[in-house]
């Protein structure tokens, strides 16, 4: 197995702040690219202010930039210039989320980068896309969360709004542009030919919502917050126990008779409300309160036990703490550690992304401090 | 601009059902790929069961099965065998999202098939993996959305349980194995090896809880609900105004000087409780209360004004429908159209991975019905 990933060999000139551009480039430090952040000079990304803190530093910065290095760069010096633009004759991916315009007045839009350095794929993060009236509007992760419609069907019928509690408004659109950016490069490779890959955020809050836009086109009415249920599938919900809440998704009419049986309800599985997913998506009302009765005569720990023996996907809400417990953590390395010099060994979530040829390794290089690799960066350029 | 995506010229085998693989796949179709799903006969993909239905057919299998073919394969059957193996020679990638063990039994583990086809790209998305103790366990989105910590931090502080509104468990997983696949296409391109891709649905859990373990590891508090407010950036939640919620998003502290500002309340950026993000975080309550205070005063809209006005990123809290009716929406073809021979024309959300060197078509060719392209997919492989 190689020690570096997939993506080794490509150098990613990262101009991107705080979470979405910066979970991208995170991706491809994992895969094995070697990611260069430019910095402003000074404080640096906006997120090495962001909490919690240890020995003074952003561990929020930490846990995404780790395996990145840092170079600080005034982008509106000429001597900066000069340096940036030595890295970008050097690198195969530039990304960036600003706000669409600021690229262009600092004389490094897509246009130009392109003529100069045709090689070089160019992604942009951006609240709303580089096309369009709201183009150059701002936005940070809630208010895509808000504008996307991602908050209107989370939470609880008639409860107060509520935020993915996750940043899925930013991360989401990590994911997408990573998604672009291998696409262009793969691209490149077989044709020689770099592509602008252009990622709104609010376009990928619409596309994770995905079944319920199609809901909406398809039935004209308007999908909302639903709690803990899935809106097309029955039942595939959190049911209270004698002791706490119990998730039991039957995706299909086998797993649904399985669990009525495993419950002792053969009747359930019988009854012609019941009979088919479409059936049961459309009496749910009256198969909760069937499945709630029968749940609430035993503690949880029963029912995942008789759940798990019928082959039924069944399980508990946990907690953080309880997540990180769980046997497959330490197998499948979901928590990696790095050692920062000031802040010491930090434990961060791993890389789920698992390749059968390549290591995984336990531990991973920590997150630069601004500007540390100046250094090495300009004696590699021979500035 | 090209017609056809990035990854066209690549063949996907597509068993996989249900979400999690198949939005995969529907990302790889996007982009260019051919895409054959083997379904088993007679009923098909369990998805085909899941509503809405249009003229008896489902529009939720309709919305990520769009521009795929099928073929339905018995893989038990010998004859069936024979036909999959020859769509083998020809693909570049397998997709599957079986219970880990169930290839195998088929006789279509990864050891084997990289034996046969040493060029195939094997990707397996399932709910905890291929290695570990709870490695054959089954799991559905809302499963591993509990298990994996998702809920925990999602809802109302004391508040019932609540999922995240769309499928993040299978969603975020066939982002992760998308990014996976592209990673190994990249790998196989340059080096000529195959890898298998092995993704997790718990595992991509935790990626995306990503700053909530950090926060965990870092505090050893666990991180609980808290509704529409951000856990590390303030203010960066909903606020009250005098008819309906307002985000207001301030990541840095300038952007909070500017909504001081525009709300006319230059002391609060003075205030010493709140000169940092990180003062601000801990004083939230007190920092709310003053926001809410003077937001209460006046309409939505009003505000979106003054604070658009200043620069200040916020936005309502709009359901699918004003989602889409955001002018953004059609510049960014973010609502495209398929035309079903049965269920006719249906509006389902678009590629946000937009691409300036392909083209992104107004309308997409539907989904398959099952076994639809048999008789093509013979011809072509000459049986």
């Amino acid at each position: 197995m190689a020690a570096r990933g997939p993506l080794s060999g490509i150098t990613v000139v990262d101009l991107s702040r705080i979470l979405a551009g910066p979970y991208c480039t995170f991706l491809m430090a994992e895969l094995g690219a070697r990611v260069i952040k430019i910095e402003p000079p000074g404080k640096g990304d906006d997120a090495r202010e962001y909490g919690p803190f240890v020995a003074g530093k952003s561990t929020y910065f930490m846990s995404i930039n780790r395996g990145k290095e840092s170079i600080a760069l005034d982008l509106k010096s000429e001597a900066d210039r000069r340096i940036f633009e030595a890295l970008l004759e050097k690198a195969d991916v530039i990304v960036e989320n600003f706000r669409p315009g600021t690229m262009e007045k600092l004389g490094y839009g897509w246009e130009t980068l392109h003529e100069r350095y045709p090689r070089l794929i160019y992604a942009a993060a951006s609240g709303f896309g580089h096309t369009g009236p709201l183009s150059r509007e701002p936005a940070y992760d809630m208010v895509v969360q808000g504008l996307g419609g991602m908050m209107s069907i989370t939470g609880e019928p008639g409860g107060a709004p509520v935020r993915v509690g996750m940043s899925i408004g930013d991360i989401g659109a990590g994911l997408y542009t990573m998604i672009g950016v291998e696409a262009a490069l793969l691209h490149r490779e077989r044709t020689g030919e770099a592509t602008k890959v252009d990622i709104a955020m609010f376009d990928c809050q619409l596309a994770l919502l995905e079944n319920a836009i199609m809901r909406y086109t398809v039935t004209g009415q308007i999908p909302g917050p639903l709690g803990a249920r899935h809106p097309s599938i029955t039942p595939f919900e959190a049911f209270p126990t004698a002791d706490g809440h119990l998730i039991v998704a039957c995706g299909n009419d086998a797993l649904y008779q399985k669990a009525c049986q495993a419950m002792g309800r053969p009747d359930l599985a019988d009854n012609p409300l019941f009979k088919t997913n479409d059936l049961r998506n459309r009496n749910n009302e009256a198969l909760f309160a069937e499945f709630a009765k029968e749940l609430r005569k035993a503690p949880r720990s029963h029912w995942i036990e008789v759940f798990g023996k019928a082959g039924v996907p069944c399980g508990p809400i946990n907690n953080v703490a309880q997540a990180l417990e769980n046997p497959q953590v330490p197998v499948r390395n979901m928590l990696i550690e790095t050692e920062d010099p000031k802040a010491g060994k930090i434990r961060l979530a791993g890389n789920p992304i698992k390749l059968t040829a390549f290591e995984d390794p336990k531990t991973r290089p920590p997150a630069p401090d601004l500007d540390a690799d100046r250094a090495k960066i300009l004696k590699e350029l021979g500035l």
